[in-house]
């Protein structure tokens, strides 16, 4: 459906085809296109949607159920997240409707303040559809998240060398962690560690 | 109770006056203890816990409810995560029964493999109980829910002048993510980013 705007809201379903579209540019712009392992039906497990609209809205239809607090709620709302589902995704379309933007979430913990927050995954906006405001657009949005559910922090990482997206994030009011360093243990070595003391 | 042997299992409602304890050890250590706005009231909002253990356990006690896809569960499991209580603390309890490390964490998401994984977010063992294999306990039983769940990876955060920490997690197998720098908005430029369009 087209607006005067671009529009800003929670990935459904059917935008699984763009989103994985959108992360193989992304990993294409990090030079890293031959390590997406992602597919459709991987993100399709992975990721808690919004549900897809109504051909026709009744309230009849609308199905409900019963979530973790056993308050019924209707099924209009995104799909709690868990720890095999933990990742959310917002989806920026153009005015013309077409997605040209995506930033991929999960919620994380500060113990400090023991206050949960975001952690924003990836953020990508399309280079043809560079320098209009929507990567701004889409790390607003996530902040108004994080204060809406009185979170502490919204945090995400950056390459060393991608200094214009540094210079970007610092406009907004980042700040750079340098005094801490990701550690990681992924692949084979996920299995020895786990077996190390077997 | 105590047995032969360091236990590890997920905390219990009634940790939380340890685990704070631990917190604020963990922020003396990094200097940091007037960071520390954590209080029991919070970590029993923002954690989710394992059911405490029933003094007379008998099946007919036993309540059951509807989780996240529909299927009845015994409360025996660890309380389901949300984006309001995303954090899951294990607690090692030493052979006489006393609490002497936790390792805090959520879940986290990688978009190259759309898998999920987790992040520890903080892994502190008391001085007193240091050199006893403790910490490399508590992160081979990450390890362990990492694989079980068949995620991507296991990460966390380093202070970089904490070598000592970084060859040990080097020795088990933890890659230093160095071309990454984290990037973080908090405090007044959280609201300041939230209102950035308005």
């Amino acid at each position: 459906m087209a607006s005067d705007a671009a529009n800003v809201r929670h990935a459904r379903r059917e935008d699984v085809p763009a989103i994985l579209q959108l992360i193989r540019e992304l990993a294409d712009y990090e030079h890293e296109l031959d390590s997406v392992e992602a597919t459709e039906a991987k993100l399709l497990e992975t990721i808690a949607f919004a549900p897809s609209p109504s051909p026709s809205p009744s309230p009849s239809d609308s199905c409900t159920s019963t979530n973790r607090d056993g308050l019924p709620h209707q099924q209009t709302e995104t799909e709690p997240t868990s720890p095999s589902k933990p990742a959310r995704c917002l989806v920026l379309t153009t005015p013309a409707g077409s997605p040209a933007g995506i930033a991929l979430y999960f919620y994380n913990y500060s113990t400090w303040r023991a206050r949960p927050g975001i952690y924003l995954e990836d953020l990508f906006v399309r280079q043809s559809e560079r320098g209009k405001g929507y990567g701004k657009r889409l790390l607003v949005e996530l902040a108004r998240e994080v204060v809406a559910m009185r979170g502490g922090r919204l945090e995400w990482s950056v390459l060393k060398w991608n200094e214009p997206s540094i210079k970007f994030y610092e406009s907004i009011g980042a700040k750079m962690m340098s005094e801490w360093v990701g550690m990681r243990v992924d692949g084979e070595g996920l299995g020895r560690l786990a077996a190390l003391l077997d």
